[in-house]
């Protein structure tokens, strides 16, 4: 038995790594040849892959051909395919080559650089390419290394969060000088905030009943009212609370609202708030000239976030996050055990980014971000926001024209919102959901719902990597086709 | 150019996809081929990478083999390589073929298991494998699926240590009727529990003064004394404080220590805490029945967790979390906007990741799991284990028979803990601070340091992937030829 177990044994021998390994690419290859072919949502039943899989894994080892197969006929067809070119849900993840390669760099290196002496190149290449990604974004040079910033690769937006209210409580406490405050400090935000900032805010110990989600309304785009952040902001002062904390949003998730920076840095810099922005969806967008001019007033936040996972070519997962005092993350994550120091950290001239983040342990996420821009060039990465936005365009034209369909918020990147429009017997938030279903669940495309000032209505956010016009049509013949037969059962 | 830029605009096409991946898969496997000839540890100084690339990313597209020159002539010299099989430091990162075909898989697919909906295999395989990886280390079934519990992959503990620590302070919380009482909240750990816990309370809103380090000594081989931990927790009710968790260890990061897992389990049963078990390095060897009985009393905990990354031949980054009790971490965590609804969801019937984690976004992390399993299988993944602690007893016989040298702690798994006995003109911790600087700065190995009971020492952690007896007696001669000029200069 241990002689039958040793022979097959090949852990990382280079030969067996190469041939395996180009096995599995054939398999993804393949994959995105045939991914139209598979219904977008997946057609399986919960519970559908236990009654597939055996109870517990294998005494002896399987080979990589039965293993493949199971893959094919047991994952796949529970996978909704969010590389489908028919997929429109939620927002777009977009795989690129480009990103993949740098993914399989990442896990063949599989180094640790939670400190810059556990991996120099880790470290130095995520200060690079987060100062690149800042320049492609015309940040503040007071927001970027070659500046008096700095930033780090986080997995998400929530990370994120976590870490800058992390750095936010922890020097508010200071200097009300105490931990008992911390029942006192306030965050606020809109309505169309991401969720993901109540639950960080949560996790940090922040009362959830000191979370302010300032209303917004139709009439301005969905968009925070800074008059209302205003009023919340003098109500909470006035009854002994401490403002701490305000969030502002390029591309909310719902309608893609863009909340108006540059008064609400105002705001913030008044009552001395930290003003972080939001811009997971969106920032990828402000690469382009045209649409930069929605990161106006950054300079006045304190910190910014955006995704490249979502919108710019770079698999899961990578979030950019900006600070301008870089300085309050490291105060309230660092921490120096014995067995994680190095000389470069006492010298204190380099980075260590496990006082930038969460956990200690971190891929080396840099370099997919780093081959993504190499690779495709700002001139590419431009190309790609701006035809997906132009299909975008296409899209809301084809719902303007049809008078059973109506737009529910302006649409300002490759996101349209729509419904139809209610009919006197139906209640149109009843009507929307059918049809979200319909569309859905006949797997020829995918798209998702949300609701913004009670209204219920259905996103078609553009584009996978691989969507091109004809996809947008087909969506759009599908929707039309499957509101017939609903309006037509109505009647 | 709009034109130009468009020709080489290729994002993920099929064959495109497939020529360039093979491309990097044979440059890890050279990599690898020729991994023995890089000094393990980076011998780059601070800020060398800037000087090497340009500061903002190009306008229009770079070849792979552009890329690919830098990564080899910029990126190879910084990377302090953890798969070297003479890197003996921290603990072990084990990388895998079948660890990085399951990445590949994952990042290909490149799909959002947040909600079963969203992806139901990716929800349904982490389910399938945490059941898996939970039997092979016979967890009772309080902790599993197929019984009454249930578990969840993260990336690293530090995120399972927030999610805990978020679900037992909600609890308590609810039960203490009013958020003012998390700074009544008290967590207990040893003086050698990894610091990621402190971090994690901190994070979650626990005042640091309320984190508890009990001492540990040599003479119990600084595993954490039981008599201590109550006598702290008795201290801290009698002053008006609410004990809420207790983490025990399993092989902790300086010693490779077992706490009294049985022992501790009854205090937090007395006194209601939260137990908690990292086995985050050690929980590995706990597959082999011979090191089983480490988690004796494993019944008595609510949470355990342990991380494949490490010693489990998975790739970056993966950890496996198992409670007793999910609906505490659900209740703590769980959001429910309407854009993220689903009929599944709404049914209760399945479950949601996103409300397990802290994240919204995640990656499809169960598949290189459940390929390590299927590709090893038991039989080999045991051998993997038996074959580096082999190597680490082989390594502690060469130091017990070299009396300049001692052993500082008992080896209960691959990490040998040993330092150059002090002379009498000489103070020991600088003495090894010197051994461990010289060896490392050689390039022919890396070990890494830690201190114990105020003992500085070396640790020498067996054995990367590619690690073989002969690496071990290699880095032993280096050891004695190192020490010995050292001790001669001392003369």
């Amino acid at each position: 038995m241990a002689g039958a177990s040793k022979e097959t044994f090949s852990l990382l021998e280079p030969m067996s790594f190469r041939n395996e390994s180009k096995e599995v690419i054939d398999f993804i290859a393949e994959y995105y040849q045939n991914i139209e072919k598979f219904p977008v949502q997946s057609q399986v039943q919960p519970g559908y892959l236990s009654a597939m899989l055996p109870d517990s894994a294998p005494y002896y080892p399987e080979s990589l051909q039965v293993i493949l197969k199971d893959v094919n006929d047991c994952i796949l067809p529970g996978l909704t395919h969010w590389q489908s070119p028919n997929f429109f849900g939620y927002f777009n993840i977009n795989a690129s080559t480009a990103g993949f390669l740098g993914e399989m760099l990442c896990s063949g290196f599989n180094v640790v650089g939670f400190s810059w002496f556990s991996s120099p190149a880790a470290t130095e290449l995520e200060s690079i390419v987060i100062d690149w990604m800042g320049n492609l974004l015309k940040l503040p040079s007071s927001f970027l290394f070659s500046g008096t910033g700095g930033g780090v690769l986080h997995g998400t937006t929530c990370e994120a969060a976590v870490c800058i209210l992390a750095a936010a409580r922890d020097k508010a406490l200071k200097q009300l000088g105490g931990w008992e405050n911390i029942t006192k400090l306030v965050v606020y935000a809109s309505d169309q905030t991401h969720f993901t900032f109540q639950k960080a805010a949560k996790l940090v110990g922040i009362p959830p009943s000191n979370f302010r989600l300032v209303e917004t309304h139709s009439s301005t785009g969905f968009s925070m009212s800074p008059k209302q952040v205003s009023l919340a902001i003098e109500h909470d002062i006035k009854s002994g609370l401490v403002p701490l904390f305000l969030v502002g949003t390029i591309g909310t998730t719902a309608t893609g609202a863009v909340d108006p920076i540059e008064e609400l840095g105002k705001i913030a810099r008044k009552y001395e708030l930290w003003f972080h922005i939001d811009a997971a969806y969106a920032g990828s967008a402000c690469i382009c000239p045209e649409f930069r001019p929605y990161l106006d007033g950054v300079e006045l936040a304190n910190s910014i976030s955006m995704n490249p996972h979502k919108w710019f070519l770079t698999n899961m997962d990578c979030c950019c996050l900006w600070l301008k005092e870089p300085k309050f993350l490291i105060d309230s994550l660092s921490s120096d055990p014995e067995y994680l120091r190095s000389n470069a950290s006492e010298s204190k001239g380099v980075i260590d980014y496990k006082d930038w983040q969460i956990a200690l342990s971190r891929r080396f996420k840099a370099l997919k971000l780093w081959i993504v821009m190499r690779r495709h060039g700002l001139a590419n990465l431009m190309y790609h926001i701006r035809s997906d936005i132009n299909m975008a365009k296409r899209f809301e034209e084809f719902v303007a024209k049809d008078e059973r369909f109506e737009i529910v918020a302006p649409r300002k990147f490759a996101l349209v919102c729509f419904r139809l429009k209610p009919k006197e017997d139906v209640e149109g938030n009843e009507l929307n959901r059918k049809l979200l279903e319909v569309i859905n669940s006949s797997g020829r495309a995918l798209v998702s719902q949300a609701v913004a000032g009670g209204v219920y209505f259905i996103r078609c956010a553009i584009g996978t990597t691989l969507t091109e016009e004809r996809h947008v049509d087909a969506l759009w013949k599908l929707i039309q086709e499957k509101a017939q037969s609903l309006l037509m059962a109505k009647i």
